[in-house]
């Protein structure tokens, strides 16, 4: 058995008048990410942990933020993209693991959503798809519900 | 042999008047983190960890700070039942890495003892059980010492 | 086989007038990190992580900031002395994984030859080495380029 493990971190703004996706799941919320996709704060980061387990780069050099190509792109696809090249070098995911980091909304009754979500597409049982959240106890940017921080880890086996 | 990994973060705010509770451990300050429970950011952070590497939730879900049941509650005994939620499944715990970030007091001197902590209620060895420290050089809230934060990984094994 | 999983998170301001050294390389910039050695940040969170997921203490226990042996001490020697100690220990390194966050400069161009550094070091083929790198789209004290912060992960095996 040859297991790699992986890690991402990403930040978006939040703002006004923009749609909040965070796991494939659209939120009602008064605010949105900002950024040149769907701004997806939990995808990108499960996205940079596949691949940087396989030191395959990140998401900006696979997904440009200056390709009219991926301009507000559904960032599932992002997703899909990533583990199909975990995938080609042979691996699965084993688990994943995340954490979001925002004041607000409650994001607890969405979460049973984005984890068949994103296990639907890396091909897991949901029990192997984590999604946690906390909020910062009102302190630093996402105390002020400036942005949010998403924090993902996976396990990757060949 | 079945892994899976988990990873943790927990925030709280500290404030003049309450004790400082890290790792299980009371830790002399003029200043304590404010919570419904006990506010140990370590040991919320392990028990995220743990709960995160097998999709159980997290330690909101699990122990919500609107139950009077954990008004004020001693952390270890959240650790112990997020444990005993691992062991429930078949998991046990291979180790524990954890980085606290704080800008005061120094918490060097009570690392071992904290590793004791931790690795007792885990069954673990010592040596499966690592706290480090880092402050955030002046910068940001935890420079401020507004607050504090603590991110933990854990490996576990079937 | 035997695994342990380590994270390290390490920060530095940035000053004007310092030279910026990340992941080994010395990257044209007008400010450089502060600190005590070379202020690698890239290096000391890949360090902490080694150390940590063997609970060999932290870079400040092994490499004091009070200790003149380290003044503006090259990081890849501090690197270098940490993969020793994992090797003490009868463990090799898996893979690394880490995110560098920061707002500028672009250190893109600067990643493989990151890579091929610490590759060489911990004796490893570069792509089991993984160096990431994300803004935190202007929030914070990252945003605001007053520091920069690296996370790493590392699987060891025995
Ligand atoms: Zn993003
Ligand atoms: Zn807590
Ligand atoms: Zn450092």
């Amino acid at each position: 058995m040859a297991f790699r493990i992986g890690t991402g971190i990403d930040y978006h703004q939040l703002a006004e008048g923009r749609k909040l996706f965070i796991g494939g799941v659209e939120i009602p919320h008064h605010k949105g990410a900002l950024g040149h996709s769907d701004a997806d704060v939990l995808l990108h980061a499960i996205c940079d942990a596949m691949l940087g387990a396989l030191a395959l780069g990140d998401i900006g050099t696979h997904f440009p933020d200056t390709s009219a190509a991926f301009k507000d792109i559904d960032s599932k696809i992002l997703l899909q993209q990533s583990y199909d090249k975990i995938k080609a070098k042979g691996y699965k995911v084993v688990n994943v693991d995340s954490t979001l980091c925002l004041e607000a909304p409650k994001i607890k009754p969405y979460i049973a959503q984005m984890q068949q979500t994103i296990a639907a597409i890396l091909e897991l049982e949901v029990d192997a798809v984590s999604v946690k959240a906390t909020t910062t106890e009102k302190m630093g940017f996402v105390g002020r519900e400036e942005g949010l921080v998403a924090h993902a880890t996976v396990l990757l086996e060949k």
